[in-house]
């Protein structure tokens, strides 16, 4: 087989948790994960991110209403960490014409806004200063995202930048499923390789918070991730199914995830010959070389995302508004 | 009857062609008119207007394809006057989720924009470099438009600045008929009573062009108009269809206003009765204070709105591009 | 002057309460007012509506969230009257793209719908059978709407229909502020004079509700209105405003329709001449003969009927809701 | 390795080209490929499709204006077998919130509509009567779809009823790239898992067209092909990239799909070990009781689809206007 030559091969992530390998997840309700990192600069070179606070939130639903208000009540105490109640440029990334990028506009659209009135002497108690932008994407503007931010943050001069937009995961199981809340800024468009100028306290000169959630993930990654589920499945098989009892339950509703059999080196061979021999990295960077010449290596997006950025920009701009404005949060008690 | 005290009656207009009088109209194709002045400093402050140049299109319709094109063919020719093929960024002012107020953004949604290849190098011959934006509005961003868009314009730097915005129009038969053009630029909102600073050459620093068409009007001037034309109607068929001949001719289906007979003032007290003693401002005056107390002074828009504002705005934009792209223009050829 | 020829003139309202003269109208909370009116078939002729019963809902605000919610409550207790909790088809009139006429199908899209769930026998108690329906307009789908409807009428055999649409009122007043609930059917369109075959019990086969919002108003009313309201003022002015005491009240904020002070019959020949000489519906012939010819008899509509839209969908499909779906009101207590 | 079970895998394609094998395809223009096959009673049964007509084109790209009207060129010729200029039902299939769904409602909002222009008697020659229908879906408005559509025929009465859909496709590269016309109906949302009753001639009792683009693919899908494409690429590079000359083609430009090199069985057991010894629908099978119970057969869609979708619509739309009405064709020469 031909070698794998991994310089080329370009990570398509904007998630520190699928970068970063000793990450501790704590379970902080059921099915709700919730990890924090202080990324310091030696490894952020490593990993090519850059150094500073990650928090990162993973469920595995919102669509059901308990379900969407315990994930909420799990965000608002991971921002409350990063933001206060103070005069705030919230910024909503993206294109609003294409669906699985209009995260952060939407986002946008849902918060309320105050910092007209604030210019009038009439802003209530327990509400603090709030200004939203959409800048849309260069392709559709011909301006510079990072530049307009750079003017208006100067004409504005907020106490703090929050920035949302959606990412790109480089696992199928992440893909709507993560926040990732971070004080390190953002580099717009850099997990689907466009390449734009940083978003960040370095460049606005405020203190920045980016809040993200992926929504697309490659082919790649859709293949890779199966080819180790299926080693997962297979060594969950070996261990547990060949007793009498297991036989009865139909393989197809057994969560083999929930158990981390580790895999043997021995079987993935067999199972898989000389894709068997390489590492996950090199897996990946074997997809990619297959599937780039052909036009494959497509982006994509769960059919229901439409329904799915709707309920996301629901939950973070209710998360952002409560936290903003307090009033509203007792108002509702 | 009691004193129309005329000092505090706002005058609800955008269009220079309701402040200035003695405005020279040229009919230059069918049913299309053209008027260009330049408003001199003096005049200016009387009719509460800017002085600059303004140019003013009416028509009656284009609906229709080829009177479509005729009103796109005078309005290029008149923009060529204010505009060349240079870098250019493009605003679109107004609320995107208010139909009468989504003509600035609805334009900019089809205006070509190139400014990104230029970047690259790779903008054509026969293409200039263009930039659009869509800053919302004050009530919903929180941001001052004014301010906004001098940050970008510092960050831009484009030869010339294009603003498109929806206008209010203080007669009823200018509503979705008229294209105003000046080059004094635009104070967004002034029309409709909300006052934001000015967008203009002053403020920006370069050449400012402001391309408006009027979409709502007042019930006030609704009526007033309306009473004008009841007196040239009456003076009208006072003149032609005392006559035996004439009388065949329905009334519904005579359009008086083809020929301007004088109305009599004495018939005009004899009809109206101490309402006709008034003049036309006075009469406004006159309704305004009948209609505010009781909150129906509003603005009103025709029913159609939705499907007008969609071709005034591939209107302009299509114009706006062929000027600004002049190979788009030589490719339909 | 010449003759007014009544018989030509189409009276353009679908409200009952502009078309007969004698109704009693009954304040419940402040500032809202209901109608209940049996029309004998007798009276339905001479007023060109159809026999059966009419409530009318009046108020001022919906947008301040309290008098939403007092309007609701009177909404409901009316609704009560004509609808009950069983299997029901809502209709939604209109066309989509045209937002003054949206407001049929925005308010289907608030519908909890579950007549799927009943066909699964999973439709929980506390709720009813659901389906909605947006046929559209003729001008867009080349269907008949009526024949469409009686097809799935047939098919869907629902125990009652409800039939949501914009109106078109003949009184700037009651534009977007008057709620009509009628078992008298509607005919769609027929208040902006396009002629379709009736939607009622008679056509469909089982009991239909109608439920219509004026939201567009001809330029005549407006004229014809204000004229109405100029000659209330000057009755109002010349009774309580001689005294020295209300000179210091300035006349802009007096809401002299409070006090109806009956209009002497010479001032009004006094102030307005010859066109004080006429009743008025004289007066809207004339204003019609006056704009009819030159094009200018527009329907008009509020400019901020987007957002009006919006909240009058979510008051019907709210209160709809909580009627078909009693539970849905239990767990909101 | 345990048994793979093919009774239970549900094969989730409304592509006759994933479900038969010896489809002829023909290469019409470079890069555009058209097959025809009439499925015989017997061979339906066999592949879980209906006997009938079907074509099937395939092209590469159609957001090149020049690519688009080759394949519009192409679609039109195909269409003719099927349709004429004559009284139509067209009807968009789809949820219309929901993107990869929205091609049917989408093509509808373009179609020209006459039948009303008929019902005046001025209906053009070279233009038949045409009508539009969306039905949305069961899961929103609660109406059986298909019982729906049946009273419509039954109340317009057309000689033949044209139905769009969107798709699902078992593999990646047909996604937004094959169009399938077949006179044999369709079942709405069979493709993706629901079941609904069929839309076809025998249910609506006149000539029904179904055309279908697939917009979406399931991961499992997604995964096979990438194994299939693996091999291909293996083979092709032992044949060819072992000569000193190809050394200098960078491995990531070389389209290997354009060369069929076939197989070798052992290589396939080599590169994949076990894996390699199964037949593709047997991975299928194995990669869909890998994803399955831990909630990853994700339906996809690519992540530029809102623009995809705008593209094939108007594509479907245009071809289709200027069969039905020719008239249309000819004032473009």
């Amino acid at each position: 087989m031909r070698e794998i030559d991994l310089k080329n091969f370009k990570i398509r992530t904007d998630l520190i948790t699928e970068s970063v390998t000793n990450l501790k997840r704590k379970e902080v309700k059921e099915g709700i994960f919730v990890s924090n990192l202080y990324l310091e600069e030696k490894e952020a070179k490593k990993s090519l991110k850059k150094p500073g606070n990650y928090t990162t939130i993973e469920f595995t639903d919102i669509t059901d209403i308990d379900n969407f208000l315990e994930v909420k009540k799990v965000l608002k105490s991971c921002l409350k960490d990063f933001i206060q109640s103070k005069k705030t440029l919230l910024i909503g990334l993206g294109n609003q014409k294409s669906t699985p990028d209009v995260l952060g506009p939407k986002t946008i659209d849902e918060i309320v806004v105050t910092s007209y009135l604030e210019a009038f002497g009439s802003l209530e108690e327990g509400f603090s200063s709030t200004a939203v932008f959409k800048p849309g994407v260069t392709g559709e503007t011909g301006l510079e995202t990072s530049n307009v931010l750079k003017s208006i943050v100067t004409s504005f001069h907020p106490d703090q930048v929050i920035v949302i937009d959606a990412l790109a995961s480089k696992s199928l199981d992440r893909v709507c499923k993560t926040i990732q809340i971070t004080d390190t800024g953002i580099e717009p468009g850099s997990g689907v390789g466009n390449k734009r100028s940083e978003i960040s306290s370095h460049t606005l000169g405020v203190p920045v918070l980016a809040i993200g959630i992926p929504t697309v993930v490659d082919a790649v990654s859709v293949v890779s991730d199966t080819i180790t589920y299926l080693m997962k499945q297979y060594s969950f098989q070996k261990k547990f199914l060949q007793t009498k009892k297991s036989k009865l339950v139909p393989t197809t509703q057994v969560n083999y995830l929930k158990e981390d059999v580790p895999v043997d080196k021995e079987d993935k061979e067999k199972v898989l010959g000389m894709l068997g021999t390489l590492e996950e990295e090199e897996i990946k960077q074997l997809f990619y070389e297959v599937l780039t010449p052909i036009g494959y290596n497509l982006m994509v997006t769960p059919k229901e995302i439409d329904f799915t950025v709707q309920k996301l920009a629901h939950l973070l701009a209710s998360s952002l508004n409560e936290i903003l404005h307090p009033k509203l949060e007792e108002s509702k008690e």
